[in-house]
């Protein structure tokens, strides 16, 4: 008689830049999966994303409480570590995925799921060929994840959603708080948000403007080359006519000849080019041309960490596809992605479909034109309608000593059984 | 038979920076005003602090809903507007104070309230001598407000808590966020905040860091002079011990000298001084002479007018000064301002109390040198003891649409009576 096969361990991993919510679809995952005891036996988490498996640095995740997993959903960041790190190609690197192969069978590893955007979509990808290239068995799920909401073949991406609810809550406060110093001092209040390439988070601080003459009054978008003259007009405009200009712009506002406005030669006390800070120089522009006293705030990391106002659809979907990426991997289906399939606008509705990772990794998915405004300086109806869902309910977290009180996991590690592997 | 004398009216009016609570002390006056029709007529709104009250452009609180003046509870800003504007003393600038009397009796002022910091507290003692120096009756109370948590006799500042729970919020979530990407990117994350002259604000980041390595693990304080040897030392250990390293520091961050290090003759894009920023500087310092890769946020109005994440200590604080102004007014109590009276700091318990504006006007409150340890770079435990109360309790504002609900007032002027005078 010989000794029943004990089930298979599962492998997690978080990617790329973390968010308000990546966490809380590591807690769907893991909370599902620890419901499938005959299927799944341990799940370990990849410490610093796939360098975790790479380096044989794996986190025992069954080690952690049932009420510090469930903690996961309201926590911030990435809870194991995650990193930004490309796998190559088969023939560039194939000693990776040996590597690789061997820690998963060290470990009897048969389920991989990797939690990330664009590049992280496309290392799982290329892991999930492994079973068929170099013929060891196992089933990779990738679950999304980016604030920058561009991957294909999901509605909307986790993260980006409480990003948004951020990004166009802090506007409103702060076009509060403009509008009132305007007649004696700030006339002129700038936001810088991210979003490189897409101009979603941007499009986003829109929402906030629901009436004429609401803030923000201009959002200046990647999407639309920047026009020096036309956007004075429209501030010089826009403060005759309510006394102060809100103003959201884009990391990635550009020229038209695709020149980064926030790397216009400007240097710092150091004497080194001034990166970032495209919020400064268009505040700046203004008071040099215009006159106008400004103040300028840069969200930056705020905006993707917020949980404290993360967004409940957000939170739903990032818990759902963590949830449904375990459901797939136990159907067998290989080299998938469970995405947002949007039913209703209106009275929002969604589901949970499935997506081929070939098909989403390297693939950026662009803001339609006809989200745009004709001028450029705003969102249409239609994005309104995108968006307003997707930052919709309140989920807030749990306080203690007037702050947040979010996990910090014990992350123990599992014993390695390998040598070392420079990554 | 003469007609029984009308009720004599108010004036109300915020001043100085603005806050995410300066409207629940404004919720406060009027709807303690409005209890008491016999003794309080209208409660007229400076449009834009005391300049409304110069300019005879006072606002018609009357006209507003009861359901709209409720939601100035929840809402940030200035809702009448505010000014940065201070009166001059009696005998450079008499004719400002007989137009003020011109404008008190030809609307029937007996009673003026103004809600500010220091220098509004120094313009609202100069009115109440109004009645002593010019014969007019007016009973003045001064309210207090400042973020910056410097007015002396009181122990807190309404707008200070709830800035104090939105930095302390901030940096606990981004430094869950840096310590996820330290091992393959960012290893640094700096936050700048308000406060140019006093630590408060800083020092409240201190309140995220609950247990040895918790972030914020850096305060860079306006007490203390910024030492360059010594921090980068402190930085690298940081990073050494954590592998990341997160850091609060003041807009007004100085060396020994007193130079401000946001004025280290650093220039923009177009040639200007480049104000502000103190955040980038010290970041970028830490690149040039460590070469850890960095992001930096700037709250600036953000941190301000952060309704949505509200104290509920600060918003309690805020409403009872505004109430209990207007029965010191009621009770003829001239040149006062009420303060916040603390009984307990561990089961945090307050009253209000009473100050003379005269002891309050100009006066500046530093933070006490034991509040800040030894090493200058965190908070003492006594500092930790007086903060938290201050930042305790959840009030949340309604949402709608996904964002947070807040009101705009009609904001009708009342007819002016007078001609015009030269604000």
């Amino acid at each position: 008689m010989t000794a029943a096969k004990l089930p298979t361990n599962a492998f997690y991993a978080q990617s790329g830049g973390v968010t308000a919510v990546i966490n809380t679809s590591a807690c769907g995952v893991i909370e599902t999966a620890r419901r499938h005891p005959d299927r799944i036996g341990k799940i370990f988490a990849g410490r610093n994303g796939i360098i975790g498996a790479l380096a044989e640095d794996l986190i025992d995740t069954s080690l952690e409480s049932a009420a510090d997993v469930a903690r996961l959903r309201h926590t911030p960041g990435g809870a194991f570590g995650s990193c930004r790190y490309k796998l190559k190609g088969f023939d560039q690197h194939r000693a990776q995925y040996e590597r690789l192969i061997e820690v998963f069978r060290a470990h009897d590893i048969g389920y991989f799921f990797y939690n990330g955007g664009n590049d992280s979509m496309d290392t799982a990808w290329k892991v999930s060929q492994l079973s068929e290239k170099l013929g060891y068995p196992l089933v990779c799920v990738g679950i999304p994840k980016t604030v920058d909401n561009d991957l294909p073949h999901t509605d909307s991406c986790p993260g980006f959603g409480s990003v948004a609810k951020y990004v166009a809550t802090s506007i409103r406060e702060a076009g509060y708080d403009v509008a009132s110093m305007a007649r004696t001092s700030t006339k002129i209040f700038v936001m810088e948000v991210m979003g490189r390439h897409a101009g979603w988070i941007t499009a986003a601080c829109g929402l906030a403007s629901e009436a004429e003459g609401e803030p923000p009054h201009i959002l200046l978008l990647p999407e639309v080359p920047f026009d020096e003259a036309r956007f004075l007009a429209r501030v010089h405009e826009c403060v005759q006519r309510y006394d102060y200009c809100t103003i959201a712009v884009s990391e990635g506002l550009h020229d038209a000849q695709g020149n980064f406005l926030s790397d216009m030669g400007t240097q710092d006390a150091f004497g080194h080019a001034q990166l970032g800070g495209v919020g400064q120089i268009v505040a700046q522009l203004i008071k040099d041309r215009l006159g106008y006293k400004y103040h300028w705030a840069l969200a930056d990391y705020l905006q993707r960490s917020a949980r404290h106002i993360a967004s409940k659809t957000d939170l739903d979907q990032a818990y759902a596809l963590g949830r449904a990426a375990v459901e797939l991997a136990l159907a067998g289906r290989n080299a998938v992605m469970p995405g947002v399939v949007r039913l209703a606008d209106a009275l929002y509705r969604w589901e949970v479909g499935v997506a081929d990772l070939k098909e989403v990794a390297n693939v950026e998915r662009k803001m339609p034109r006809d989200f745009i405004s004709d001028d450029g300086f705003h969102i249409t109806d239609k994005c309104r309608a995108y968006l307003t869902p997707l930052i919709e309910g309140e989920d807030y977290p749990p306080y203690r000593n007037g702050l947040p009180d979010y996990v910090r996991l014990k992350n123990i590690s599992v014993p390695k059984k390998l040598g070392e592997f420079a990554v």
